[in-house]
Order: structure tokens, then C-alpha cells, then sequence
């Protein structure tokens, strides 16, 4: 058998976040590997109620662990970089990252407590990583997070350029700009694979750079008259900058509110990146600072139920309360399924008199992700031998293979668990690899199909009923059986109470249950269950959740 | 005490849907009183799991049942005549409604055994319909459903329009086209208040005609090579026709699919207002046709999880398999919070092979409510002493206020609840009255604030685990205590089973519990409650819901 080359998406390919990609270069089997990012993704009520995270899958990576010889994290988003934490000690490979991204991945793992020497600093282009069979370089790229890269990887089998997130950006504000020589640079001998960013390729205008937004705002500051409130996300440190600058031209004195608002900027000027931000004033201090004089950053653009910015929505946070005439900008995109959570707030704060400013007419955000056009920039200087779409929907991914076609590249659309052999002249799909998703579950790590979060779900469209029963020495019943019920209306039809009527309905069938029924605990239960569950849907019109005990007196 | 005219909005001030609002005449506390819309509002995951439909609180209205003299019904979106059939036994008086309208409700009422004579049919202005001491009539308007309607409410203090859901459109395929010489006959003698649509007040350019798409819809139907499926509001009459039409001049025929598609149309046939729809086949036919000359018509546009549109991206509906080539048209606008179920569709057909075509570009739908400039339209031809913006949330009645009173009108943000006395020459607040919302779960009305969703959020949240414990005739524990949990990780710290652990400890508390505590029902259940809450959370850091049944042998 030959050595070959092989991509492996294990999450951000069937999705937006949890970022997790796999190459290897070897014999079929014995490759040996490296893992592009570790990211997460974000529980909802509608899918994964009570659970903490959604993290990849990565069963089959640890079954290999000895074959991995590093883990690179292309940026600092939690998409990319927030499994490294719950998931180093399970693969235990060294982890590559820009000075920024090192700060956060060792933040993350501290938590787990392991050490600072787990996570290797590294330089951009030229410095070459050698790892394995592989020469990876960091290739600074612009994007909404400072010292975020795309990666060239030297196989034996070829180069491949591994975008990251990026966006095409010339005045950034903090962070790289967009270097078109240095892509040119790395792709002019020819590149086998640009594996590629693809969550903006639907949206057909050509992207704006970050400095575009800064007159805007700052003309929005300026005119506002009671307190300004601005969110966005903790880790746009660009973002950060230009409302901070915003404000001061405003007159106005900046205040950090929120854990990750205050952890980014600290972690910002620990790596020396961010120049320039104004000093800021404590929650005290504006206090007592007229309200025209204060801008609050504030975290929670998503409408995060525990963040600062729903805290203000609800009244007060740290003593600082908004009121009528005051200003919130949301200078953000909702992320979509987002969307009631923003508006809540922003009904909040319609109560409480704030006008509210969002981005609705694109004049206070800007996205970080390169629209088509910009994309097509990319592909036309690298000119791949193949493209590969990551990091977006099914739809996404496919939109970005007819746009690369259309413009005569091969592309293909691999998703989660679809392994790539990338050796010939054309993609293969070598294998399909058992994926999904793992929950982190309080502090516990479960499988997405376990059916724990499947019994959640049900709980919660049904409710629960339980029954109890106890059977003495005699496998006869003692007493009548109980029931109880959680998240089931009380009474049904007739006014009668549903647990009276249900316990009624069982109580029938157990005294007219013979012996060999009793004794039989499988059949008992499943019997107690159905007519439970009948008895139930007759009264109230919907069939709950029935956990049957049965106690044995032995 | 002297008479008063009164406004009271149950429902659809204070959120987009689920209108009912109530004006009154008489002595304060002994008003006549006629509703205005009977609508409803649907359940989320988020906050009503399990809940299959949302009703306006109309206690209120119940305990003044005798005071009730009618209820008028503007048009037969769900959001102003779904509740009808579930309260107009409660309520009792007669229902007014256009045509169209009075179809639709009456197959509400008949679902719940009520005659067709409940619904008196009414003409438009000039026709008055006399009740108690207001003389009501039908305004055509146009919006998204045919014979939409305003209302011009006479009392003996004055004129109100309310008016209804509406568009500016003086080309609207079918219904009534906006007339603007009604609404300025109707307004010329003064009118005390507007009562306003506010939806779409955040929508600054003006509002365009249904009649502008038919064209971009046409020729998207004749481009297309495969089969076309488009999905729109089922009651969106217009825009099926639109649909059709462009359907049948792209060489397809149209095959309605889903129930609520095949009703509306026929709705539509029976009283006459649909004409000129090209005939339909059946998905039998279908299936023996090419699939260049099919255009599937289907329910669904939300992303509902059981609607035609759903199943078909899943796999089939009666037989029909959507593939490669085949397009798929959203003519709607995803409604805020059903974004994941629409993008969820969205990736089954790009699995599928199939093109999506949504309305991101404004091509394929027109909103039918009006936009900011249209509001102000009315707004200058009605000059109303009081505007009173309706149906919107907090921040659409709020922003509707703000731009009336740019103009010089007088308005009052009249949230659910807000009693508004209008006799006098400026609005007051009469009286809060205390409403919400009453869920029907099953065949049940509920209280919204019952607890009963509420515990099913706590399940689906944290899980359920159960204690049960027998105590005997001498008041001592027989056996240990006995766990099931439900929704719950099995292992957690150390891998030992969570039930074990738990039983453990709650043992441990009993053996040592005396006398009293084991009698002591109250104290018996929270201690165990708070051992095994306490134990579940070491275990697996998460504090479950928890239901002790203590059983006593006597």
C-alpha cells in the first residue's frame, strides 16, 4: 500500500462552529495525523435543553491518539479553540497557536489544570512547524478576532492551504491585514487543496473592511444624548477599539461590563495587540459620571439570558440602570436561532424607555467572514487543484462548490465524518467515519445519542407521570397504586382530578390482575404504562411520559 | 358617573400575534362592550414546550359575559380568528365577519359542534351593523389574505377606525384594492382614534404590491429545469394565484399539497373570490408527469416540522421525491424564531440536490403589512385626535408613538391589560386589568402562570430523578431507598452508576434518621429531596428536579 494524503471534517462541515478538522499522510490506517482546531458549538431549548456545550465527536481520534503528532488552533473563537480544554488529555498532542490564541487555549486549559507548556507560541510565515510528515506555517489573515491565520500544509503528497476564518480586510483596525502577496506567494508553485471558509458565500456583495464603521458610530455617540449602551462580541477586539475611540470622540468615557468583555481586553494587552484603547473608568466611578459622559461595552449581543446586556434590559447590573433617553447599539449580527432571545431584550428596553440601534441597515457591523466575492479573490490567486469547502451548512458547503465550478475549479462537498483521499489527481471519498456530537453535560460528557437529552425532550412535550405500586410476599397488591405527576395539567375533562382518575384506571386492572400478571415485573409495568398513558390522553388529550415502580416486598 | 368610552387590548399589544382587543361604552364598570378579533399565537420550545396553541387571557371578558354585545372578526389569519371555536362559548355574543372570513370561522366553530348561525355575514360600508351603542362597519383594506378589513367604530363619544391588518396596495391580484377615497370620507368628520397596525413600523422604504413579483416568480418558473416546489402562508391567496399563474406560464401544473393548502383554496372557491386559478392535478397525476411541467404548491413556509414542505425534504410526500435539479422556492418571510426550523429544511434539500431560491433579495414576497410610510399615509388622511398603535411588541408601538408624534398627533403606547379611557380630550389610563396568556395543552386550557410548563422546562432543563421509600406500620423504613432517574447521565464522576451513588447517600440518611424525621411527612420528603439533589450534583455537576414518594404501609 501507498502512503496517501487524507482530509477528515469531525465538526464545522454540516454546520456554523464546532470547528474540527483532521490531515494525515501515511500508509491507509497508519497515517500519521494533525488536528486543525478544537471549537464548540452552543446548546438551544429547541434540540439540547440543560445541556452546557456541544462538542465534536472525537471517537476516532482517540482511538489514534499515538498517531497525532499536534493540534493547530487557527484563532481564538470559540468555535475553533473551545473544546481544547475538555479535550487535550484525551489526545495529547502538542498545541500550535499565535501569541493571542496561546493566551486564551492556555486560559481554557488552566481551567482543567494543565500547565502553560502544552501550548507551543509560534511565529507566522516563513517559521515552519515541522510536525510529523508535515511542514504547517501560520499565514496571518484578517478576521474578527486579532492573529487569526490560515495554515499551509506541507505533505510529501502536496500543499494545502487551509483558509481559517478569514475575510478579505486592507484596514483591519487591530490584526493582520489583507496580504494578497503573501497568498500569492505560498500558492505560485501550485497548491493540491484550499480547504475554505464558507459560512458568507451567499451573500453576494464584496465584504467591508472594519475601518468603514468607525465615522458612523462615532457620529452615533456624539449625537446621543443620555447613556450609550454597545454590544458585540468580547473577542472583536477591533470592535472593541472602534467603539471605545467612538466614544472618546464622544466625549465618553468607556466602562468594560461583562466576564469575557473584561478577559478579552486583558488578554489583548497581555499579548501587546491592543494599542491605542482608551483608558476605561469602573462601574463605580460612572456612577457618578454624568450619563452623556459613559459608554457601557457590554457583553451579550446574542441575547444571552445571564449576560450584562440582558442584566440592564431587566433593570440594573453593578448598580447602573438605564432609563429613558438612553441609547444601546447593537453592533452585531443575531446569529440565526438567536433571534427571540435579541428581541426579548430589545423589548426590555423599549419598556424602560431606551431606543435601541441595531444593525438592520449594515451602518454598525461589519462581518468577519469573506462574502462570494471575496472568496472568489481567494480562489483566484491560490488556483487549487481542488477545493474543498469547510466550516458552514450542507447549503453552504454545496453553494461554495458550485461557485468554485462555475468558474472552472473541482470541488467537492465533504461533510462530517467524510474522510477525503486527496493523493490522485481528483478527491476520493476514502471512508465515512462514525460522527456526531458529544454534550457536555453539567460536568459530564454524553453522546448526543444516548437518549438522555431524547428523554429531556420528551419530559418536556409530554410531562411526566409517575406511577408507583408495591407488591407484598404474596405477589399480591398492597394497597391501590399512586400516582404523581410533573408538567401535566391537573385536572381534565369533568373537573375530575387527572391523578384520581388515572389511579382509578389502574386500580381496576390490578385487582382484576391475576397471579402469573403480578408476578411477571416486564409485562406488569408495560401494562401499568399503557393503560397510564390511555387513561390519561382520554382526560387531558395528550399522552405523557410514564415511569412505572414497582415495589417488591421480599 | 357619566359614560366613558373604553379601549382595551387583551392580546397583540405587546407582541405579534394573538390579537383581542375590547372597546366599551356606559357607565365606567357597566360598559357594553364589543371584541375586536379572537386570534391566537403559537408555541416555541423556548418558553411553551408541549403547548400545542396560545390563547389571549379573556378572563376579563368571561366575568362580564352579559355586557358582551358582539365580536367582530377584521380577517381570518389564525392570529385574529383562532381562538373563536375554543371561547365563543364563553363569550356567547354573535360574530360579524366578511364573507371569506365568516367561511373560515364558521369551520372553526363547527370543530367544536357550534351552527353556522353563530356567524352573521356582513356587507362593507355604508352597511352599519347596530350593537348595544356602537355602529360598526366593515373598511376594505387590502393585506395578505383576501377581504381584509379596517373597522369604523361609532359610539356616542365618537369615532374610531381601527385599523385591522393592512397594506397599501392598489394592486393587491386579489381582494380589495387600497382605497384611499374611503378612508377620507370615513375620517373627513373628525376621528377621536386610530388604532393602528404597528408590524412593519421599522420598515422605511414604502411598501410594494403584490403585483410587482409575479414576474421574477414567472420567470424563475421557467428556468427552472426540474420540478418546482414553491411555499408560501397557505391563507395567502394572492400569492397562490400568483404562484399559479406564473406556474402555468412556465408549462406546469399546480398540485396543491397539505391540508391547510387544499382548505384556503377552497375556501377561497366557495364564496367566489378566487378566480381565474388554473386548474390543479392531483399528486397521483403528478407523479406521471414530467418534471419540467410540475409545480408543487405546499404548506410549510415557517419550516413546520409536520407540514408537505417538510416531509418533502426529508424524503417524500405521497409519493413525491424531490432530487437533484429540482428548485424549491420560499415565496415568505421567515417569521422571527423560526429561523432554525426553515434553515433546517434548507440543508435537506441542499442533501437532496436541490436549489433553494429564498426570498433574501426581496424578489419573491411582499410584506402585507404596511411600512412606516404607508403607516404615516393613513395617519395624515385619518388625522386622528389619538393614535393608538396595535399589534406589535413593546418596541413596534413604541417606535409607532415616537413617528406619529414627529408629525404632531398625540399617541399612547396601550400595552395588554392598559384600560384606556378616550373620552376626554387626552388619553388616560383608566385601569390595569390583569391578563396573560392561557395555553391549550392537549384538550386543556391552562394557565400560563399554572407552574405545569414551567415544570416541564425544569425537566427538560435538568432531568428528573425519583426517590421512592416505603416506610411500615411501626414508621420505619422497609428497605432502602429506591432511585429512577429520568433525562439524566447514568455514570458520572469516578464512572460509578449515578442511582447507586444516590441511593447510597439517601440511605445513609435514613438509617440514621429517628423517629420523629421518618414521621414527619414534609421534613421526610425535603431532606431526601435535598440528599439527593445535593448527591446528583457531586456526581455529575447538575442539580436534577427531584419527586420523593414516600409510601407508608398502615
Amino acid at each position: 500500500m501507498t502512503d496517501r494524503l487524507i482530509y477528515l471534517p469531525l465538526g464545522g462541515a454540516g454546520e456554523i462552529g464546532m470547528n474540527a478538522y483532521v490531515y494525515g499522510y501515511g500508509k491507509p490506517g497508519k497515517e500519521r495525523l494533525i488536528v486543525v482546531d478544537l471549537g464548540v458549538t452552543f446548546p438551544d431549548m429547541d434540540g439540547t435543553p440543560g445541556v452546557n456545550l456541544i462538542l465534536p465527536d472525537i471517537s476516532w481520534l482517540k482511538k489514534r491518539k499515538s498517531q497525532i503528532d499536534g493540534i493547530f488552533i487557527t484563532h481564538a473563537h470559540e468555535d475553533h479553540v473551545g473544546a481544547i480544554g475538555h479535550y487535550w488529555e484525551q489526545l495529547g498532542a502538542p498545541v500550535y497557536a499565535r501569541p493571542f490564541t496561546a493566551n486564551i487555549a492556555r486560559r481554557k486549559l488552566s481551567e482543567h489544570g494543565l500547565p502553560d507548556s502544552v501550548v507551543t507560541v509560534v511565529d507566522v510565515y516563513p517559521q515552519v512547524i515541522e510536525c510529523g510528515p508535515f511542514k504547517v506555517s501560520y499565514l496571518p489573515i484578517s478576521h474578527s478576532i486579532p492573529e487569526s491565520a490560515g495554515l499551509l500544509i506541507d505533505s510529501p503528497d502536496g500543499r494545502v492551504l487551509h483558509s481559517g476564518d478569514f475575510k478579505i480586510d486592507e484596514t483591519p483596525v487591530v490584526g493582520d491585514p489583507w496580504n494578497a502577496a503573501l497568498w500569492e506567494e505560498v500558492s505560485k508553485n501550485g497548491v493540491k487543496a484550499l480547504v475554505c471558509d464558507s459560512t458568507n458565500i451567499f451573500s453576494e456583495a464584496p465584504g467591508r473592511s472594519e475601518a468603514t464603521i468607525g465615522d458612523a458610530i462615532a457620529d452615533m455617540m456624539k449625537e446621543a444624548t443620555g447613556m450609550v449602551v454597545a454590544t458585540t462580541f468580547a473577542s472583536n477586539i477591533a470592535r472593541l477599539k472602534t467603539l471605545a475611540i467612538a466614544a472618546e470622540k464622544g466625549g465618553r468615557s468607556v466602562v468594560l461590563l461583562g466576564r469575557a468583555m473584561r478577559r478579552m481586553v486583558e488578554a489583548a494587552t497581555e499579548v501587546g495587540i491592543l494599542s491605542g484603547f482608551p483608558p476605561v473608568v469602573s462601574p463605580e466611578d460612572a456612577l457618578n459620571m454624568p450619563r452623556e459622559n459613559v459608554m457601557l461595552l457590554v457583553t451579550g449581543s446574542q441575547g444571552e439570558r445571564r449576560a450584562a446586556s440582558a442584566q440592564l434590559a431587566q433593570g440594573s447590573y453593578l448598580g447602573l440602570k438605564l432609563k429613558e433617553g438612553d441609547t444601546f447599539l447593537f453592533s452585531s449580527k443575531t446569529i440565526p436561532g438567536n433571534e427571540r432571545g435579541v428581541i426579548r431584550i430589545m423589548n426590555q428596553l423599549s419598556e424602560l424607555g431606551v431606543d435601541v440601534i441595531d444593525d438592520a441597515g449594515g451602518k454598525y457591523h461589519v462581518s468577519g467572514h469573506a462574502n462570494r466575492p471575496d472568496l472568489e479573490t481567494l480562489h483566484e490567486i491560490v488556483k487549487p487543484q481542488i477545493l474543498i469547502p469547510m466550516h458552514g451548512e450542507h447549503r453552504h458547503l454545496r453553494e461554495h462548490v458550485k461557485v468554485g465550478n462555475a468558474k472552472g475549479l473541482t470541488g467537492i462537498v465533504a461533510v462530517n465524518g467524510m474522510m477525503i483521499d486527496l493523493s490522485g489527481n481528483t478527491p476520493k471519498v476514502a471512508e465515512y467515519i462514525e460522527t456526531g456530537r458529544t454534550y457536555l453535560d453539567g460536568t459530564v460528557q454524553i453522546g448526543a445519542m444516548d437518549g438522555i437529552v431524547r428523554d429531556r425532550i420528551r419530559m418536556a412535550l409530554n410531562g411526566h407521570l409517575i406511577v408507583t405500586l408495591i407488591i407484598d410476599e404474596n405477589d399480591e397488591p398492597l394497597g391501590d397504586p399512586w400516582v404523581e405527576i410533573s408538567g401535566i395539567a391537573e385536572t381534565g375533562r369533568n373537573n375530575a382530578a387527572l391523578v384520581d382518575v388515572v389511579e382509578q384506571d389502574l386500580s381496576q386492572f390490578v385487582n382484576r390482575a391475576n397471579a402469573k400478571t403480578l408476578r411477571d415485573e416486564v409485562k406488569l409495568e408495560k401494562e401499568l404504562k399503557t393503560i397510564a398513558r390511555r387513561s390519561a390522553a382520554a382526560e387531558i388529550g395528550k399522552k405523557p411520559e410514564v415511569t412505572v415502580i414497582v415495589s417488591r416486598l421480599s
